[in-house]
């Protein structure tokens, strides 16, 4: 059996959205922007598309949705555009985040530093979350932009979205929120929360690689990221990827109705729990957060003495697929920084191992992923150097 | 019948590209950068596809082809790289292109000059293209790059890329072309060119639409326009698209091989000619910039007295589809800026059309096209306020 528990990667393009994308490939192929009937044959689909990407995050007519290639291009376009818009060109210097974001959100901090942009990474408590309240202490007169996760990628843990939003409304300071962890698991709404812009990517939900969104609100318009002709309304140049974009559009719809948000809150939260629940019947496990507010198809979970890539590989010879955090961070074996972030001795960091779930998983497929993991932790530890010296016990569940 | 002759603005996806693709998004559908084997699943087909690419343009190993969204990325990519380490952090100022490149290039250039850049827009001839001795003569102490086009999107016309190549070696000064009106219709080779930088975009060449390249020489890696993840050896973050990235080293695959690129010199050229030469039957029409040194399917041709836009709306309802120029400025009215550029009076700007094919166009669909064209022609003539005062036959073909 084949069993993939790493949706936080990456998730399988629903047949639905394959069905949808197909005949953009060698039927109707024009270029949007031409004028005759081969290019505006793309345009009916590319109108519903869009609007179901404006439905998913209850974005209001007058805002814009930019299509990137990914949520690393929206939020470059962000950090960038308020880099240059608000910083080089403008009287602002200082950029407030948090320091268990995405790559795509450090390293571009981290370069945005070595251009003399001045940066606060938030820390994170035991909880892997964040007062809203820290956001408000850090506030400076300078402050261009507050870029805060919507849901932890490794964690899954959520974010005060609503309450940090408010809080930058009321400091006239534009917010920023990387929503690619949140599309299909919790509701989003860009209207409730006072947010800025929102980056999001379509694989994430069942879509297909390289294509992303880019939410602005209304009034916020950023210098573009790529520069060149006026598609988008000249926020972001590139022939439109018309395949890519109908795709993300069915995709945004069967991940964000009514039914499927109910559907990702019980029945995938269910299969989680129950793997969940299984594991920590084995001793000395953790969630690392704890288990509350949290999108229902993730967990962290530490297993002392067990090395997160070594229990990768017994699973993986079993076709179970899992991570020890983000799949962008994956091919350096640096301790997982968001396990650093939540304070877990040198010992835990290395024992990370996420499971993400999606619709398409079934219980019997849990029920294999639980008999596995069992016999992988036991084989596991009965060959660590180090677990028989661990005092038993002594970290309590969070 | 239908006939597609904008193979210029995009292109059909070649069945047999497509057919490499389809396993990619519902089956192997893994992140690359995973460890376990639905991530690793993916990477023979990857490894094919990018030797296709350094095949494709005669890359030495030790290049870098980094996979982007489309070819503005990989020139923006390079304009903003240059600006930033050369220019920003360095000593650097200038900028030397052409004034007939992609809006990717103008518009990203334009940009810069609004940060203080200094650009030179070199002049075109009469025949649409420059002498490399512009670029030398141009070439200053603070000159930070060359980016001049392979060929151009509107007339097909060939750069001296050679010579220019020889030069900016000479003056140690980069030099970027955007390739991506060459690829499939002419060999390109980067090393026989002394090209440092070389952007394309797959659905020129029958591949699909959201995914390019850009070539970097070693030696002259830049800070990336994407920062985050670890993807492409860190010089472009954000989780590769499997499916296009396969699908654009097929593509690339079947458009450079001898045999193509014969077939493209060959038949395409032959079917490109008769119908240009049955266009130029008809009195006062020219080819914009001469018929020689040109991509072989392609032609500008302006015809007195009927307005570009009429033409396609004729053609259109005969389910013919062409062009004014590039569809990534065709929603704009303006007077085209090739044809500008060229010096065209004022009353000739607007009557510019392009026919651009590709290696699935027929000979029963040319003929078609000139029939439906020829009529077309007289229609607008006859309704023509202008036409009849024209003096006939006073601008000689170039």
């Amino acid at each position: 059996m084949e069993v993939y528990l790493d949706n936080n990667a990456t998730t399988k393009v629903d047949p639905e959205v394959f069905k949808a994308m197909e005949p953009f490939f060698c039927h109707i192929y024009g270029n949007p922007n031409s004028l005759h009937k081969f290019g505006a044959g793309t345009h009916p689909k590319m109108v519903e598309a869009l609007n179901y990407l404006y439905e998913g995050i209850n974005a209001a007519d007058e805002d814009d949705i930019i299509i990137t290639a990914n949520a690393t291009e929206s939020n470059n376009t962000v950090l960038k555009g308020i880099w240059i818009d608000k910083i080089l060109n403008g009287n602002k210097n200082h950029i407030i985040t948090s320091e268990v974001e995405h790559p795509a959100i450090t390293a571009t901090c981290r370069f945005l530093e070595s251009q003399g942009v001045s940066v606060t990474y938030l820390s994170v408590n035991e909880e892997g979350t964040l007062d809203a309240q820290q956001v408000k202490d850090y506030i400076r007169e300078d402050t261009a932009l507050v870029s805060i996760m919507w849901a932890n990628n490794e964690t899954g843990k959520l974010f005060p979205i609503k309450e940090i939003g408010e809080i930058c409304k009321e400091a006239g300071v534009p917010f920023h929120t990387d929503a690619t962890q949140a599309i299909g698991k919790v509701p989003v709404d860009v209207q409730a929360t006072n947010v800025t812009y929102l980056s999001l990517s379509a694989h994430k939900f069942h879509g297909p690689k390289g294509v992303g969104a880019l939410y602005v609100k209304k009034g916020f318009e950023l210098t573009p990221l790529l520069h060149g002709g006026e598609q988008m309304g000249g926020h972001r140049a590139g022939t439109v990827d018309v395949a890519s974009m109908v795709g993300m559009g069915v995709a945004m719809k069967l991940a964000t109705s009514k039914m499927a948000l109910a559907y990702e809150d019980n029945h995938v939260r269910k299969l989680r729990d129950k793997l969940e629940n299984a594991i920590l019947e084995i001793p000395d496990t953790i969630v690392i957060g704890g288990k509350e507010n949290r999108t229902p198809n993730t967990t962290l979970i530490s297993i002392r003495g067990v090395e997160g890539e070594s229990m990768l590989w017994d699973l993986n010879q079993k076709t179970i697929g899992a991570s020890t955090g983000s799949a962008c961070a994956s091919e350096d074996l640096e301790a997982n920084p968001v396990m650093n972030a939540f304070g877990s001795d040198s010992e835990l960091a290395h024992t990370g191992v996420r499971f993400s779930l999606s619709r398409f998983n079934t219980e019997e497929e849990i029920d294999y992923a639980i008999e596995i993991i069992k016999n992988a932790v036991t084989r596991l530890r009965n060959i660590s150097s180090s677990y028989a010296y661990t005092p038993k016990n002594h970290v309590s569940q969070l």
